[in-house]
């Protein structure tokens, strides 16, 4: 397989060739790449490269129009999050999607909100690549906490009051039986970012208190991070129930001390419009 | 102050000021700007531009050659990692520096390896700033274990192998009585990144082990991340101290199931060079 596989690549191919069916067959190459926390100024460079060249972008819900529109009018958009009824695909739907688009010689971009590996199930899409035989890249991205822990100045990690960090998912923390270790979470000096984490509020509270984290630990809600319509709550973990009553959209929770450095008073992002002036 | 504060603006000014001495004193501005793992195309656009723009950069020793030169010819650059005697300056007076540069009138960049507020001490950073009445902006980057995850194509988090992922650093760990939380790291399908973990990797390896941790568990080292040296080493919990016996260089050790897909024979990044002629 070439290695010089670049989407809009003229100079070099943006193809594989598959020698198994006799050099005839053409194979694409899939990209997975991280789009980042919204704001498309936080996309990476490469990011941004690879999605201005791609023939196909297959993305979910959590990417932005603002971040669609830098593809090329041309590039088919795929949006699985809402197929006709209003349902996302499966995920081995997706990943049959993926490699029958690049079988048949598309180069495609898989634009997944933050980071491909952080809760994207971004693994799940390589591996149906490379079983398929496609060639498949992945370019990471900035993940949601750290878009959250910037936009207020709180820092994930922190000397004295947060040695570490962990990442987990509320998602399926909802339901009755949540299966994350609570007595590891509890510890102190320690950060706790809940990613999808607005409708496990409530458990997270009780569950991480029961298992002995302070009730008075300062807790960042950011909902949106990064975009225009970004939303800052600060709580403690006692009180993020009722902080989050009513308030919807993507967010992240971000448990510990840390987070006591918070300043949600500061401007939302520096928009569009302020960066062409600055020009 | 001023929130339209982005260096280089012309047309909206890149100061605030100071209403304290009367209207006459012109402060500066600090970025902390996360320059990602090393490969200038994991830059955000953001700081890109920001680096693009600045009058002053403060660097330390993880910041590529590569990135600095994208910075004006006559943007001054400070390295904090190289003094006259070869150590780097104490943290506090990086803080100093900081403030002193923007009560200067300055706008500065502090440019971090990863993201600022990951192991960056860029709370440090930032609290200086705020208590000198300094305007700070944070913005986030590729973290290093992202990198060294897409790099070769093995996910932070795994459905059944990885449900979630806490980052540590070994600095501190490698002397008698490090403080990390074995028990909790211990635990299976959960990914542990540890940073600068080289010097500490004996230590990991024996503790999570004795705290139950199976010896077999599959572990990722990359050093130089993103880099056009990146090096990649898979071993297990067990043979990680022989594994990474004479190797060197800032790198991410990263412990879990989830390890077991690396394929660290996928090319190294494509280069410059590729990507130059690919457009």
């Amino acid at each position: 397989m070439s290695r010089s596989t670049f989407p809009g690549g003229r100079k070099v191919g943006l193809v594989a060739l598959d020698g198994r069916s006799g050099g005839a067959r053409i194979k694409g190459v899939v990209w997975l790449v991280g789009a980042g926390p919204g704001d498309p100024d936080l996309l990476t460079v490469k990011a941004l490269r690879v999605l201005q060249t791609t023939q196909v972008i297959v993305h979910d819900g959590l990417v932005s129009d603002e971040i669609l529109s830098l593809a090329p009018a041309s590039a088919q958009r795929i949006n699985v999050a809402k197929s006709k009824s209003r349902h996302s695909l499966p995920q081995d739907e997706i990943n049959r999607l993926l490699v029958a688009l690049a079988l048949d010689g598309r180069t495609v971009v898989r634009l997944k909100g933050g980071d491909p590996f952080v809760f994207g199930r971004g693994g799940e899409e390589l591996l149906a690549c490379r079983e398929a035989g496609i060639e498949c890249h992945v370019v990471p991205g900035v993940t949601a906490a750290l878009a959250a822990c910037a936009a207020v100045g709180a820092p994930l990690t922190h000397r004295g009051l947060a040695q570490s960090a962990t990442i987990v998912t509320g998602h399926g923390a909802a339901g009755a039986d949540p299966e994350l270790d609570w007595a590891a979470l509890a510890r102190p000096n320690h950060t706790v970012a809940i990613y999808m984490g607005l409708s496990a509020a409530s458990i997270v509270s009780a569950r991480l208190i029961e298992a002995g984290r302070a009730g008075e630990t300062p807790t960042l809600i950011v909902v949106n991070a990064s975009r225009l319509d970004e939303r800052r709550i600060i709580a403690t973990l006692a009180t993020l129930p009722k902080a989050v009553e009513g308030v919807c959209g993507p967010a992240v929770l971000i448990v510990g001390e840390a987070m006591v450095l918070a300043d949600i008073s500061a401007g939302p992002r520096i928009d569009q419009a302020v960066l062409e002036a600055a020009q």
